[in-house]
């Protein structure tokens, strides 16, 4: 049997400031850091060591690990940085916020692109500097396969190509294997491993910070899945990310 | 041209302390964490980019690298972490301090071994649990490749095949490298690059914390090298290692 376990990085300051964020590269705030060092500890505390970490190539999410490794005393462990773990690219919507969209768009419009799995935000036109072909760290890639906008289907077909080449391999190897990542490339993950639904995944809400554990089987298929932290620490989370979602995007 | 950069780890704790460190895994004091701080704004103050990072596993050096790509906002940059980098295995004398090193084993004696190329301490006993063999960051390793001490021809002799098969042909795959290292892994890979000989290696003192470039050839044989702060600012840091170098160990 196999254990994989799964973050989402803390608190970021656009999540504060009430802004889609997508590939932008905002930081943790400082609750964010606090929540990182103390899924660390937690994980320290249950005796978890780990062989390898996996983690996107955007700063909430590699902050939240360097974090969590420094927390547990396991800095050296390798981490593997790649663009298929970010977050969905969410097009023209990132940096807008509510008001903004709403204004932009219509209530109505931006509650069928956070509901519906199948259908994105206007893409961010080529020339856009918010476009990911201007920034470096994209550079090595084709440019059919950058985003400038994308669906929670879109963010599924671009994770799993990564899970089934290295992060799988790399569990059944027998590495023990630790994901910091984002709320929907989690959901990509997850939709995988528990088979769920087009329509379930997007009402799912992964709270930030809170390890998540799956145990697996020979094959990968998950035996059962549960959060590090006490049930109530956990359900308050959840509410906290339900509640933040309303306010920003309904 | 390639160019390469290079860069030993900001103040430890035990250069505070006065003690030896080698494999130790002592943190950065305030100091070096401000020094490696600073050395990512001067990298980028100075325009440089990387595609990939060499560290060994170490948390000083780790965190070095980790307070440099923060400054320079490079935090996505792929970091491969290798024991091969570590510091020089001080054996026995790990943890001691310069007065109880005096007292066990004589004045001339630890000169020997701080001047002597190829003259290690006594090797760590193989049930002392400094030994590297119990520590699971090595733990993929075979018998035969954990040192239980070391002297610099030591160090060199496991630093090269490292720089062999990883780094240099990252370079010559056109890759910008940035390497946070130690004091003796760094002399082991510019003994290499240089062609230093046995006598004048051990007497150059590398100042902790300051990026130092390597400008290559094709052949990756060095055109030049230079510090990339004031040559006054340079000349104080080799100051300070030296005078350290000398209250902690002559």
């Amino acid at each position: 049997m196999y254990k994989l376990v799964l973050m989402r990085h803390g608190e970021s300051q656009w999540n504060l400031e009430n802004r889609f964020t997508g590939w932008t590269d905002v930081d943790l705030t400082e609750t964010g850091r606090q929540q990182a060092w103390e899924a660390g500890k937690l994980l320290e505390q249950k005796g978890y060591q780990f062989d390898l970490a996996f983690t996107s190539v955007l700063k909430r999410a590699i902050r939240t690990l360097w974090i969590t490794l420094d927390a547990m005393d396991q800095m050296y462990l390798p981490v593997h940085n790649n663009w298929r773990l970010n977050e969905r690219h969410y097009g023209d919507l990132q940096g807008l916020n509510k008001a903004e969209t709403a204004a932009k768009f219509g209530d109505e419009q931006v509650l069928i692109w956070r509901r519906a799995y199948a259908i994105a935000p206007e893409p961010l036109d080529e020339n856009d500097e918010r476009h990911p072909k201007f920034d470096p760290r994209y550079a090595r890639l084709s440019p059919d396969q950058l985003p400038a906008t994308e669906c929670l289907k879109d963010t599924v077909h671009r994770v799993l190509p990564f899970w089934n080449d290295s992060i799988a391999p790399a569990i059944k190897s027998g590495r023990r294997v630790l994901v910091s990542a984002h709320g929907n490339s989690l959901r990509a993950l997850i939709k995988h491993l528990d088979n769920v639904s087009d329509e379930d995944i997007v009402n799912m809400n992964i709270p930030t910070g809170q390890p998540l554990v799956y145990e697996l089987d020979e094959q990968l298929k998950p035996l059962r899945h549960y959060y590090l932290a006490d049930p109530a620490v956990i359900e308050a989370a959840m509410a906290a990310v339900a509640a933040q979602g309303k306010a920003k995007k309904a």
